[in-house]
């Protein structure tokens, strides 16, 4: 199957248009923090939320919406999460109907996300004098916006879409996403919009999603911080004309691993944007003796302070990933186990059964003093693979979060 | 019951000498590296090890020793864990069969510790040419001696001794700790050796060190990476005479309050003295519906980056607190939690039943620009209480891991 990488985001998918404006949230005029996302009819939607028992007020909100699993509209702010307030779900509520109103589109089709500070009271004023201009901007190649709008401490935009064929239709799955800090999803994760044109039940979109998720969005961290607000949502208008996906068909194969494809470059970018990151931290688990084996090790591996400031400083401390390999849950043997790791400048291998073997520092500092590299993690020990994601710990994470409030 | 704390460490007990020298695994010969604690007489012993399936091979040796509850000597070295080396176990069963020589004391009774860097070949010859002028100088003030060589990136000494009354005799208790990186220990923690001249049986004392154990050096996290030699012992050699200690009786649950007194003073000198730490951060959760859960969220709230960050900036950005009560495992409800935030300072509520309330962020400041501070979780859920202990994280943490091995 070919998967083509385009561009256009949320609007790539037929059918979708986006905006985002500065709206007065935040005080800075120049960053934008209001998204919308609006279907040009009702579709079929599904959404993973975090485990975090203290959750935000538009989880509430959504997850109410969304039980239908029909869905139309995503609106979402930046710069306050709308979490520890005592009047939350009214403010998030009044997103929704601030949404209807300007746009006729129910309450209860619109998905509703927020992003920021913890425990600070929402202002639905600004939201409500920004609507006008929020509705009227929507347009077919509106998503940039609406992905700049999403961004807190993110560096660069999330926004991805790929096409592909169904049915010998042409179809295509957009996101867009935030990431950053507090990441260390759990069936969910940060921010991130799913749109796509596919025709598929409510019931198979959700599958096909929670299927996904557990080997892209959850195999991110970058500070082991699980979020109070992480949402993945994905709306399917069906407008691509495929016949529609109801069982689990050679097309909802083809579907589910389109959108592995796309959550997999949604990952992969929110963990090289790390708070404070200059590195992309791959942990590819091979040959373990089950699939939660090798993701519980290949997470454990990316989210060791330790290890993670050691890559900083492209110091190939090894000892430190068998250290993490061997407080990751489950049984194995540690004497069969190999690492290697791995970048586009080579690869080094520096474990062998379990112990250390000698290996030139100055090649292995190379190898790390790049901006992207994956340890390779061989258990011999079974036929489950598994790869996760994360980043270097470096002083500007340290920066970023003494200072995030101020 | 009066705990009176006193000098002398693990000297402190009747019958207790130590020493410890630099013999060369350290190439920096201001620096102690081999630290030796030997009892006049045989003692009633007990360990509780790191739970990291890859563990150093002087676990391996120590567990084989103390498999009969009985021990003399401590021997340990710093710079090098001994742990993933092909040649590890015999290298550390060299360790003990070295002090037998030396001593006449069986290596079986020999209890051997390392720590350093892990996955480097510990070379023997530093300790056997170092080992005659460590044993010569044993003395029963050598306590200081012992603590200062089993430090590695530790800024201050970890050694504190405690007096106590059994059955109207003065019985003692005495401790060395290394703490500093890699802290997040599970069953067991770092490295922290415990002498006393209480008369105990093997059986009871074991039965003591787990029981504190899981009140103390398990609630201490510095960077959520739990060591590959982790490793706390307590030898008793029963010179204070008092009565055997054979079932739970009054003076069990004193030696176990004394105990608990001593562990507790340790692991708080190892939080304070993290790797950059400038700030001890404690976390008391009062009123939970279970001891599990009341721990769980204590270390939940202590091991969060993002608060670690925030505090070293004395911001008092409550919402991190509730985002890490809310990962905890286990079920509450979150509408009940009171937080507020005390030091020498002076004391600030900042939430009430679960959601905020205006506090002054001036009067907040104030209060965490402290070298010590406390978090205090009232869950208004039941009559469950604990506390862990961290601390803040700082550009020297990421400095000194970036640097550790070169």
């Amino acid at each position: 199957m070919d998967f083509v990488w385009t561009n256009g985001g949320v609007c790539a998918p037929k059918g979708f248009k986006a905006s985002g404006v500065h709206c007065g949230i935040r005080k800075n005029k120049t960053k934008k923090d209001l998204a919308l996302i609006v279907s040009d009819n009702l579709c079929s939607a599904a959404a993973v939320y975090t485990t975090n028992k203290v959750y935000g007020a538009p989880i509430t909100v959504t997850r109410e919406h969304l039980a239908n699993g029909k869905a139309q509209v995503v609106i979402c702010n930046s710069v306050n999460a709308n979490t520890c307030n005592a009047d939350g779900v009214s403010k998030a509520q009044m997103m929704a109907d601030l949404v209807s109103k300007q746009t006729g589109i129910p309450a209860s089709d619109v998905i509703v996300a927020s992003t920021g500070v913890i425990g600070q009271v929402l202002p639905i004023e600004p939201i409500a004098d920004g609507m006008e201009q929020l509705v009227g901007e929507l347009n077919y190649n509106g998503s940039e916006d609406a992905a700049t709008a999403i961004m807190t401490t993110d560096t660069v935009k999330k926004e991805f879409a790929v096409n592909f064929e169904l049915g010998g239709k042409k179809v295509t799955i957009g996101a867009i996403a935030k990431g950053s800090g507090m990441i260390h999803p759990n069936m969910a994760t940060l921010l991130c919009f799913v749109t796509t044109d596919v025709c598929i039940s409510p019931y198979m979109l959700k599958k096909a999603l929670g299927a996904v998720v557990v080997d892209t969005l959850n195999m991110v961290s970058i500070d082991g911080d699980t979020s109070t607000n992480d949402m993945l949502t994905i709306m399917a208008n069906g407008l691509a004309g495929n016949d529609e996906i109801t069982t689990e068909n050679d097309d909802y194969i083809i579907f589910k691993n389109a959108l592995n494809e796309v959550l997999t470059k949604v990952s992969k970018a929110i963990a090289k944007d790390g708070e404070g990151a200059t590195k992309l931290m791959e942990c590819v688990v091979k040959n373990a003796k089950s699939k939660q084996l090798a993701r519980g090790i290949a997470k454990s591996v990316i989210t060791s302070s330790l290890l993670k400031a050691a890559v900083f400083a492209s110091d190939a401390n090894w000892g430190r990933i068998l250290c993490a390999i061997g407080y990751a849950e489950g049984e194995f043997d540690v004497s069969k186990i190999d690492v290697d790791i791995v970048s586009s400048k080579g690869k080094v291998t520096v474990c062998n059964n379990g112990a250390g073997v000698d290996f030139d520092e100055e090649v292995a500092t190379n190898v790390l003093n790049n901006d992207e590299f994956t340890i390779v993690v061989d258990m011999h020990d079974g036929e489950f693979d598994a790869t996760a994601w994360g980043c270097d710990l470096t002083y500007d994470y340290i920066k970023i979060n003494a200072d995030y409030r101020t």
